[in-house]
């Protein structure tokens, strides 16, 4: 991880699991980024106690309230965010906050269909729009240089599950919601990729692996992949990440995942 | 299209564009199924007036009236298809109600994000559960057969442009709300293909190619294909599905499109 030197990220359902875990591992750094921008629903709630636990200890993590599916929260986020910034852009953006709901495609339903697909698709579009202009701060800062997580980038943490090719879990979860929010996911990282180049930030979508958390095992199994492996594994993904992968679908191992 | 033999079909979006082609070539086989059902929002309205006119001299076209995003439609809808099968079943389904709204990515907003989701993709999940049942009646009548648009199917009109390997017109158009839900189409038609395999029911998403609609040339330009290539060319392809197509992506060509 070398390569990974981050001026600043900011990380969306940062409280507990895979966000938790990647504040975590941001801070710990050799190198850790001036700022770590903690956004979450409910920052002084019960579920947010290891988060404020860490901001007691470093100066570098802010936390910010943020619902993803609230346009005039993403705004108050980002003008927070630019505040406390004063100029020098936002390098990365990562989209980890999602959702899933265990239904079957027989009992699937409008309401759920689009309550996932509004946090997990149409969040990451409202983010990307909103954190724009922070992001081409940072892209700015270094003119000319080619695509890099070090520069600007959007990471969407998507999931193998919403490869349409192969569908990965289908026998054990369904799914129908999750899956049609993740690969519309998919659609909108290759989107926000083919029109944040001339803006020089890089966009992936990232299988971060099916993880030990509250949601990898929310329909009653263990998943094989602790947070810690997962997390160390995105870290370094993005550290390699370079112009050639922006709008690609890649693992927590750097293996291309097929749409 | 010696091998299409269909029984009965419904068509959604029925009253102009491809899905009146659609209904006009069904009529126009040299062994017409028995019914057609030309589903539409507004059957007596002004935008239904050929559909009308080809009521009156086709005893076997029945129009009926529903909207894809109300789910006490498509239930009363699926009440009358049933009532005039008296018990035989739905042979082809074909949800070819569908909508684009012209948005760049920069100015994709959470409502209409919401409302082409809707229509597009969670539109025909809801028909699909709906007509499962005279579906699997159709399917039921020829037990044991290999799967096929003869037997019972389920068509999903989805679109190159939510290829997510190769976003077609991309630099025509963004359209990002429209790319999501055919992208999302496309993972529905996957997961509806390995649900209904059992029940004996083909499930297809197809891209009609672009074409000379109201909807294909919204954005001022003129699209290569006419309606009628583009219908004859699909149902040239409905004739050849088989057993190992089901689940995948196709254009009126018969060409795979990639994922």
């Amino acid at each position: 991880m070398a390569g990974l030197r981050i001026h600043s990220v900011l990380v969306t359902g940062a409280n507990r699991g895979i966000g938790l875990g990647l504040v975590q591992h941001f801070l710990g750094m050799p190198t850790p980024p001036q700022w770590v921008f903690a956004a979450c629903r409910a920052p002084t709630g019960q579920r947010a106690q290891e988060l404020q636990r860490l901001a007691s200890k470093h100066r570098n993590l802010v936390i910010i309230p943020l619902e993803v599916t609230d346009p005039a929260s993403i705004k108050a986020a980002a003008a927070q965010v630019g505040e406390h910034l004063g100029g020098s852009g936002l390098t990365l953006l990562i989209n980890n906050a999602g959702m899933v709901i265990l239904n079957a495609l027989d009992n699937e339903t409008m309401e759920d269909m689009t309550r996932v697909y509004t946090t997990n698709t149409i969040g990451p579009l409202l983010m990307g729009q909103v954190f724009l202009p922070l992001l081409k701060e940072a892209a700015q800062g270094s003119p000319g240089s080619p695509l890099s997580c070090s520069r600007a980038a959007i990471i969407n943490v998507s999931s193998h599950g919403g490869s349409i090719s192969s569908p990965a879990g289908w026998d054990l979860m369904q799914i129908v919601s999750y899956r049609c929010s993740k690969a519309a996911l998919n659609m909108l990282t290759k989107c926000q990729s083919l029109r944040y180049k001339e803006d020089g930030i890089l966009c992936v979508a990232l299988h971060p692996g099916w993880v030990q958390t509250d949601m990898g095992s929310s329909a009653g199994h263990m998943p094989p992949v602790t947070v810690d492996e997962s997390v160390q594994g995105m870290l370094k993904v993005l550290s390699s990440l370079s112009e050639k992968d922006t709008g690609t679908f890649l693992d927590w191992e750097g293996n291309g995942v097929s749409w």
